[in-house]
């Protein structure tokens, strides 16, 4: 398994959603950067659970400790260990699901893979470990909004509370949507040829679980343009990236979200030995898992950028 | 610059479109397997130019030569060695343009982020450089059919001949979509967290030049599904990966192509001063490059599967 | 800062001396094996000071917890975050000296570097880093001992016990050697050319704190040998690798420990204004790092082994 | 098997000793360096053998050939692909001990390690990839010396031409110790745990064919040695680095060599089917291959400080 994410800016998350605790530890944040605990908090407060009906009701805490790495309130550019504990679990509710692999979720592929799994609650896979990218994302952010200016802004497109509440009331689940502009990017990011702006930005949007696509600039619509319009100057219809380094123009994506494979409906499902039964998963999941991942989009571009950004210095 | 691609199975690759020749080094690739010079020309020759009036009329003989890591026939576990001449270059159609950056191109970034550019037909970040990845590939393919009996077929999506005709006559170029399926694929692939299938197969994709959008799946159709309809056992919606891991179903992706940037069309373009002027590019173009994409795609997914399978060792 | 260590076994050091916690994120160990905190501890309590008059009288309880990574007692192929909390920190001891940079310390480069520190008791470059290692190191050690019966044994050389009594006396410090010994390791380990077996061991060995040297097989006495005595068939000169790959036979080093930098003697020493001055190490240090070394040694030995075995499979 | 080397300018090398040629590929060059052909030949005349008695009389003329990265006399920013074509091969010569492995070689692991093996003159394990290696390293150590004005020298220790004399009548070869100054080096190189300057220095040293031992500093000396002695300021004891960071003083290291393996006195050997017998080597060997090791030496120091330079950028 490789939890590592970045090349000189590296996060590697840990934790189950059932496990004692999750977290992350940032390697090679600069010197000198102002980090506390409340700041991460406000991102992780985005993140969580049970703040709406379009949400689910669990009620995950997700306080976060900063546990080294931050000497006097300044990063000191050694390794920053965040830790959120886990409460509030009902490992109760999958018992009863454990011999069933869920549909759509990794539970088979889990079992295949490595022999062996913590059936609760999706462990490992759970979207539970975002909230450690959420809060590794948030020291990448601050530097780069103080350094240069850069801010991340991911918004759920269209109006889609009706579609959302119809599915939750009918124990069913719907797809989502984002879009996200990154503002004011640093220019010259990107590594020609295999690490792209563009396709590192791909990579990290296409690691978010449930996501099944990704768009920069105009995305598939390129696909029906002519080069006469594409190309017209002062237009950005690439979305701010050219043979993948950032021009400084604004950056524009889109990032798909299946729906939440977790419903309440009964459907059928397989288990270990191959035959098909009918499940219901019980729990508290979201109806739409793209209403809560504007932060975690934000937090997995700003990976992306702070790690370019110490690539290319010079 | 990073043009290193892979953790274990890893290609290197190297050159300019208008230098002496371009390369790759594969390095980590299982000793005993059958590959030849003329094996490896096949796919370089779907690649090439010059075979119809959609693609561009330059004559890229793209011949591959062996350096390294063969012997007797057989790969020897040592890096692989590959070269390919560059021959039939018209540097001087560039030397009229060499203070203009073309619009839609990295002419600008590259000057802005290097300080200094081999102006020559786009020197590293021209889409001759992916003939080295279609030669690397074709290595990791030939290893995955005999192993697993995996292929992989890409296809350009929809009937566009007419669309491209009228481009081309018109100086113009168009975009393009094309479909991947890789068949058979190894089961239990993929890294939990960061490095899922999809995102590594979505990264791929997107250091290919001219690369807008990447789908797996259902894709940005998912975010209209519901999670009854996505989830149907058996009807593979997610395209063949749950949780990023692999299940040995079929694999579907979809990857968006913006129209060539060159065109012969009179257009606007910013030079080094900053000015405003018009130009129009001379010398050869595809007026669609995701007519000759086909095979970068599949070469880039094979790399991608080449080094999940060497990773899911046990 | 670079914390992570090996390709696909890697391990993620996190922590301060005097800091909250410091601990390791294991990530990419297989699963199924059996590991618990009573297991881990017995090696961190060899490493533990304050067992006898030879090592610092500090009481560092060292209790290891496992945050993730391993359900009903089995690792399950997730990451395994290991957390020791600091307690019996006596931070006062280094208020006094805090604008002094301590010789043979990192204090004066940590400045320069990082342009801040952490000055209480060495924070990131403390030896107390090392159990995080020492626990990563118990995992890999287990799994290669179940797996190819393989062992780790380090001892100091020579008796030394007086050289350091007398050296603890004077408030003054001593160096050492250790002779580490890999029996029955793995065959066919190591990757030629620049990830050598030899060269990841020193490398590692480097790794730790005050060490100055390193040797496999004859080391430097070699360099006085003839070929035809090197050579001689079954006589293991060569300390068990060819061409940087493992034969199957042990494997011998030697490392060298400069003397632990922290005296109590006064000793001149320069602060940040770049005046030298006179001061006196208070706090408990151990008189030789080389005594309490030797698991320090095995363990790392043992993530390099373990790395090239998950390398080698086929 | 991995034959890349550094994280941010990275050497891959490849090429077997009787192939078509063996070259590297260096990626992350800052651009705008001046750099020639003409310039990389002096380095590689002096590793080249046949110059005096004391080395092989084999007549390698090593050309080097820059084959992309270079535009106008300039490094672009891109991938340097330098090629040394193979002339004056004896591939007669190992015909017939092609079933024997010569004692002290790699040719039993490699034979295991990967099933099959190119057996002329070594193929892979040949320290003629060591030219690829001293080619690379050129380029790292003129950027290193115009930027910093770092110095690399590394010498044979000691008068050992009789020595060597002797052994090359009889048959036989000797071992040799390579003392490597670099001078001015730049300051606060190094990450802190495991990328220390010393570690890597190591890991580059020992992974040069022959090596048996690295010191740095005082090195197996410290050991003996008394902290009071060892700490004094101004004598750099340390050897020019402090916790893994340089300091900026002059970085002293010694490196141990085997005799080299291939003698052509008479002398057991194992073949494929595990039965002992008597081989001579023929070919043209040296008798000690510290004599032309020292450029290799300095190559893989400039390598190393090359890449630690650029992760230090702030």
């Amino acid at each position: 398994m490789s939890s590592v994410f970045g090349k000189l800016f590296t996060v590697s998350t840990w934790g189950e959603s059932h496990g004692k605790a999750i977290g992350a530890v940032v390697d090679g944040c600069p010197s000198g950067l102002e980090i506390s605990e409340e700041y991460i908090q406000v991102f992780l407060d985005r993140r969580r659970p049970g703040q709406s009906m379009l949400t689910t009701q669990r009620k995950e805490s997700d306080k976060v400790k900063i546990l080294s790495g931050v000497f006097e309130g300044k990063t000191t550019g050694t390794p920053i260990s965040l830790i959120i504990e886990n409460i509030d679990q009902h490992s109760a509710d999958y018992e009863q699901i454990k011999n069933w692999y869920r549909p759509g979720h990794a539970d088979e592929v889990y079992d295949s893979k490595y022999g062996f799994r913590d059936y609760r609650g999706g462990g490992r896979s759970s979207a539970r470990e975002t909230a450690a990218r959420v809060a590794a994302g948030s020291i990448a952010r601050k530097f780069l909004s103080e350094k240069c200016g850069t801010e991340f802004e991911a918004l759920v497109c269209g109006e889609i509370q009706t579609a959302i509440e119809a599915a939750r009331k009918n124990g069913d689940s719907i797809g989502g949507i984002i879009n996200l502009t990154i503002k004011n990017p640093p220019k010259n990011l990107g590594e020609p040829i295999f690490d792209r702006t563009e396709a590192l930005l791909a990579m990290a949007m296409l690691s978010i679980p449930a996501t099944k696509g990704f768009e920069i600039g105009e995305g598939f619509n390129a696909a029906k343009m002519l080069g006469s319009e594409h190309n017209k100057l002062g237009e950005n219809h690439a979305g701010g990236t050219y043979g993948g380094i950032t021009s400084g123009e604004d950056i524009f994506c889109r990032i798909a979200f299946k729906p939440t494979p977790s419903i309440s409906q009964i459907q059928k499902a397989k288990n270990k030995n191959g035959e098909i039964g009918e499940i219901s998963i019980k729990g508290r999941h979201d109806p739409c898992v793209a209403v809560r991942a504007p932060v975690i989009v934000e937090s997995m571009a700003a990976l992306v950028l702070m790690d370019l950004w110490l690539r290319n210095l010079k």
